[in-house]
């Protein structure tokens, strides 16, 4: 085999090596039944107990209050944009849901719940190319809505949420798909939490969802059953077969989550890696951060350089040091950058001496 | 490793043992990049190749006319039941669509369309257990109606279609979860045709949906991005990173059943299969099949033993001389066991072994 490579893309993500090594020794033979777990009845007591250690897991590494459940979806983050609204839209009688948009995915969520009712933004960081989160005072909040979105980390944007809008007046959802289990939070400040699995959970094609009991009962007559998260709940997040591979690949994520110590130690971690090469940003009159300082994600890390033909060679060079995946976010001439939890300090080290080295020669 | 047993679970369900060889060979770094496959970008060539690949084999193999098109979208079989009704339902003023029942998954699939429109029942075999597919004389049909809703195979009832109803002056829709790749068909006299990884395409989780152009057009505005044909068709099944993991599988399966001869080769090896098991059954006086001889599936089989006794010893026996996944199927007390494509004709011996051993030691 070929070493592995540093992967800085932004989704989906480098996973961690020994479940990787895990999945790979136990594919075809799973517990010694002779079978692959992707070939397996998935009431067979070997899922049931993947995904009864997955859901502990969340509630443990999560620090869930009682009164919230563990669900999961087919479909990543996107699907969430529609079951979000089909799903909590039916709190209110006009179908009223609001945002503040802090971005391209913000955006994409918007757009999704259009589609089923109305959508009103109450802060924007539009004008400024979203390179913050804007304030939000919780009594601009109309208690009438159906509920709050938010993107809690911006991942094309490098931003993220430093506290989140407490207390509020209709529930907070959180898209926490760019950082879920990368710093502490405080759960009880949300109604409903959704992650796609793409970065910190595993392969793409779940979500994850961590919602409270009382809002399993606010759906659209409109929701589709696989998507209804009430069904979800009632059936152990099996109305049809769920997607095996991908909850297995996630309670090893978890469990590995769990022997690196935890969210807190995830949380230093990554503010270890976000340290060195912020301050390589920041040390800097060459590299332009786009997110401003005080709302900096640890996932995400986006910057310019001084001209679009730096820019190509940065990414030139990058590649042939053996960092891949890095590249342009959409619509925008800078850097993107991601360092998930499972990107050791090692690759922000890499990261941040190319990063130190490229200025050094083109600077 | 512990030698592979034969699984003859309904799904999921076994795959081809080199598809397997290979996922675990590769796993850690495909084609030479330092990554895996599920770590990757899915704009990367590799994944986009892959994703080429797959649907050229998809039209190869089923010999698709010029204009229909091959999807994937998140979710088995029983995301389309909805995703169908959803997208083919804007066709009709009432959205009215018709359906043959012909047992559990066609239930199924009727629940999810009424949610959003007028199901019609033609015909059914509710009466007589599901033992047979009823008659449809095209004539019947209200040339009015969306589309006309069959499942081709029925996994839970071991019947399956001979011939399908042809001409009519409606969509033909075909739910080919437990059947497709197993036989020649004339993918010209369906409008529509959907199936579910987890039988003869790879894991569960996602779904190939095979449709005629001018059907792309005829969505409910309350279909989710996701979940719609169209926007699927314009974003070559991406609107959101896709299941690489299950499309990788899958297209190595897709290689697997070209390599093995196509659809042509997989035809004449299950009937192979079919002709050694129902041989036992036709011979027997002890085991009671369900389906009708006139409509047997080549994938599932369903038969009684005489009392529920027999019927638990079955069970264990099976298991304890290494024969996994076998078990009544729901609300019925007798036999369901599955031979998908990959089952070799050494599990149809096997099987037919061991009935004949168990009515000689028990019947």
């Amino acid at each position: 085999m070929k070493q592995r490579v540093f992967n800085y893309g932004a989704g989906p993500a480098m996973l961690p090596v020994p479940v990787m090594e895990q999945v790979q020794a136990e594919f075809l033979d799973y517990g010694g039944t002779g079978m692959s777990i992707i070939e397996m009845n998935h009431r067979n007591n070997e899922f049931m107990e993947i995904l009864a250690t997955a859901k502990a897991l969340y509630r443990e590494l999560l620090e869930l209050p009682d009164n919230y459940q563990v669900i999961f979806s087919h479909g990543g983050g996107a699907m969430q944009f529609s079951s979000v609204a089909l799903n909590l839209m039916g709190r209110h009688p006009d179908r009223k849901a609001l945002f503040c948009n802090t971005g391209f995915f913000t955006q994409r969520a918007m757009e999704e719940a259009r589609r089923f009712g109305k959508v009103e933004v109450i802060t924007s960081s539009e004008e400024t190319g979203f390179d913050h989160i804007p304030h939000l005072d919780p009594g601009m909040v109309d208690g009438d809505a159906a509920y709050l979105h938010i993107t809690t980390n911006n991942t094309m944007m490098g931003t993220r949420w430093e506290e989140f809008p407490h207390p509020l007046p209709v529930p907070l959802v959180g898209d926490f798909t760019s950082e879920i289990l990368s710093r502490k939070v405080d759960v009880s400040q949300f109604g409903l939490l959704f992650a796609g699995f793409q970065k910190n959970l595993g392969p793409p094609g779940t979500a994850a969802i961590i919602i409270r009991d009382d809002l399993l009962d606010c759906a659209l007559p409109e929701v589709a059953r696989q998507l209804s998260y009430k069904v979800l709940a009632e059936t152990d997040s099996m109305p049809s077969t769920p997607n095996v591979f991908n909850m297995w690949v996630n309670k090893l994520v978890m469990e590995w989550t769990r022997d690196m110590g935890g969210v807190e130690a995830m949380e230093a971690l990554n503010d270890k890696k976000a340290a060195r090469i912020y301050g390589v940003i920041d040390a800097s009159d060459f590299y332009t951060g786009h997110a401003r300082k005080d709302c900096r994600s640890t996932q995400n890390y986006t910057f310019g350089v001084p001209n679009p033909d730096l820019l190509a060679m940065f990414f030139a060079e990058s590649v042939e040091q053996g960092l891949h995946g890095m590249r342009p976010p959409l619509m925008r001439q800078d850097v993107r950058t991601s360092l998930y939890n499972a990107m050791p300090m090692e690759g922000a080290e890499v990261l941040a001496t190319f990063m130190e080295d490229f200025e050094r020669r083109h600077g």
